[in-house]
């Protein structure tokens, strides 16, 4: 294999073929392809992408780079959820114990967060004692008893695309429509599952902001799943505004344990039934979607859902105490903003609260940063909502050494109140990988 | 400077500042841009381009990464050439001498060949005892007794340069216009001398095969020496067939000397005098380019070309015993094809007959191959040219070792004999960095 002819024949606009690809991988994995090979060669992608069939043959040789997880030992059709990444979406903690107490087996593993979203093994470690890291004798062992786990994602899966999702990281080739579909699904169809839901964010607060490309991308990655043999529901979903009403480690799974109480905010509550639903679904736990809802509305309201939550947390060492009881997030240094003026939520700008919060300690700028799992924000407001002059619009959970009032200022430029009531959409789109 | 922010304002097609493209360099040549970076910047820039303001300041920069040749202590308008690489162009070895007889001081310094081009280098060394290594202080005083020296390139010069050529090779954007002109232009820059004159090759045996890409190269690389304040004349030159009738390193010596002694071929003879007239004209020793022209044939006329060739091989220790007496290339086993039919010869396909030629060991695949400057190839019609049948058409000069007859039989291949008589068009297009 010469990588530099692979270089020129994609940089041309030609197609290789799947040895090309699989070689160009295989080498690049052994460090024989070096990086700067393997940059260009982006960059060419870049600008003259992959068809179907190349993406596909990425995708299998980043999923076959390292040892794929082998989830056998679990009966039933083990399902994974996945989100491109939003603000305020605390949906796979909510979902997870959903589609589990509905008798689908979640065998979750998941990322840290990195930029203004935040990563479901962050929000999990703000649970004192809950252990993130498991083995994977540990791992499958908890499924198998509980039905669940939820833990870190283990540096093995899918080796290639994590040296290259960190090349395309510095080289500014993160952008491209197939690399990131086989980025997403060579991990995916890594972890064993037999069935993931995608949830691909649309709008300002998302990495697509159009829906012709996150569209696109659903697309792709669901005809990624039907080439490896792996059942994909996909829906493009909204990211113009926050999806829930909190954004912060602590104060997501507090929202969290009040949507699997019934008590939670109506976006973040109706987007959590319909990936639920699908996830039971997909599960084959249910015939159609519209059933699988039903039965995640069922396991809302009776309870069980939110006892799944606790008995996970309860195996992988977390306290339980609060659930239910009193909310995970210290009030200690909490600020109140109160609304200016009355009228509706007119906009909410999801990046510029995110920001505020990674400001505050919440969030990582590069992956090694230390985060403060306890600040966050709470809205009690959700877009379109109705509003009095002088009404709690949201507050922040801070630190004794943060700036409260003067952050609280900066957050409130972020929620505008007019006289409109605009309708927010939710979800956009649906594919389905058994449908052709 | 943020390498990647600078990446991705090129690939979306944006336009980097003078300092963010020195600051690039800079860093790149001093190890803190990895080569991963540089190389997704390169491809981006094949494909979204340079402003002519940028290629200027990558130019500038690549210069400016190391120490430049201070030429200053050699009085006279110091002129240099360059060809962008062709097939039997053993033009450099002919208008060096000539425009040094004419008064113009010339230190040129040459590459090695690689490919299927030969270099100047390589062909000097050809001659016994020639030294092409000469420390810059003897290159100058050479320069200053003899007014010519001919040397090998130092590797001080514009090292960004070589660094970036090197990675480009591996990386498939060596083919981009900005690049090239710049790649060139940079190392001209450095080399300290006040004029250049550039040869582009255009055809199928040369790099750019279109006449329109071939002008704009020479278009970008005339306003690149204007904008450096260096006088460039530049030429579009024909290479769909051989230049010069010789390919190999000794025979296109005895080539050379023979255009020196006046009975060279018809299309390397007029392009050299073309091109030595120009250096004489950039060295202001003639007001125009006739008159530099006429210049130049009176120094073949007058022998005075000639014998300075020979005083620069013998400044420089190489054997003079055999200059105009006989050929340097040995003819032991030597092969001559003979004309299989009579006409007039159609065509001579370039790039075949020199891959023939590297293929007897007389050229470099890699750079670090050894090769034999012994073995070569003169061919005795030129294109367009009558051939009785059974005349000599041409000559392989080979080794022991190679089997001549079946080469002989592949060479004969690549000469067509026709009813035809082709117009065979050399020169162009020119331009001078003088007329805006």
């Amino acid at each position: 294999m010469n990588a530099e002819r692979l270089i020129e024949k994609k940089r041309d606009g030609g197609v290789l073929t799947d040895e090309e690809i699989r070689a160009l991988i295989e080498g690049y994995t052994a460090g024989r392809v070096p990086d700067y090979q393997m940059a260009a060669w982006c960059m060419a992608v870049y600008f003259k992408g992959l068809t179907a069939r190349e993406t596909a043959a990425l995708t299998r040789a980043m999923a076959d780079s390292g040892p794929r997880a082998d989830l056998s030992s679990i009966p039933g059709v083990k399902v994974d959820k996945h989100s491109t990444g939003g603000v305020g979406d605390t949906v796979t903690l909510i979902t997870a114990p959903i589609a589990a107490a509905a008798g689908v087996p979640i065998a979750k593993l998941s990322g840290r967060s990195l930029g203004f979203t935040g990563g479901t093994v962050d929000k999990l470690s703000a649970i004192p004692g809950y252990r993130t890291a498991l083995s994977f004798e540990e791992f499958v062992g908890q499924v198998r008893r509980c039905g669940i786990a939820m833990a870190g994602q283990s540096a093995d899966l899918a080796p290639a695309d994590a040296k290259l999702y960190a090349l395309r990281d510095a080289t500014g080739t993160v952008e491209s429509l197939p690399l990131i579909a086989s980025s997403v699904m060579s991990k995916k169809i890594a972890s064993g599952a037999d069935a993931v839901v995608l949830d691909v964010k649309c709008g300002r607060g998302a990495f697509m902001k159009e829906e012709r490309q996150a569209a696109a991308l659903m697309e792709e990655m669901t005809a990624l799943g039907r080439a490896a043999g792996l059942r994909v529901i996909a829906f493009v979903t909204d990211m113009n505004v926050p999806l829930g009403m909190a954004i912060g480690n602590s104060v997501e799974v507090d929202e969290a344990v009040e949507v699997l109480m019934g008590r939670g905010g109506r976006r973040l509550t109706t987007l959590a039934l319909t990936i639920a639903g699908a996830m039971i679904c997909a599960g084959e736990k249910a015939e159609t979607l519209a059933e699988g809802r039903s039965m995640a509305e069922e396991m809302i309201r009776s309870g069980r859902a939110l006892a799944k939550f606790k008995e996970c947390v309860a195996a992988q060492g977390g306290d339980t105490s609060w659930i239910g009881v009193r909310p995970l997030t210290e009030e200690t240094y909490a600020h109140t903003v109160r609304a200016a003026r009355s009228g509706y939520v007119e906009d909410i700008r999801p990046v510029e609260l995110a920001r505020l919060v990674m400001d505050m300690g919440g969030g990582r700028a590069t992956k090694d940063d230390e985060i403060d799992l306890s600040v966050g924000l709470r809205l009690w407001k959700e877009p379109g909502e109705a509003v009095t002059e002088g009404e709690p619009l949201m507050t922040l959970y801070g630190r004794e050494d943060l700036p409260m009032e003067a952050l609280g200022r900066r957050a409130a430029e972020m929620v505008e109140i007019g006289p409109e009531q605009n309708v927010f959409p939710l979800v956009y789109r649906m594919a389905d990988s058994r449908d052709e």
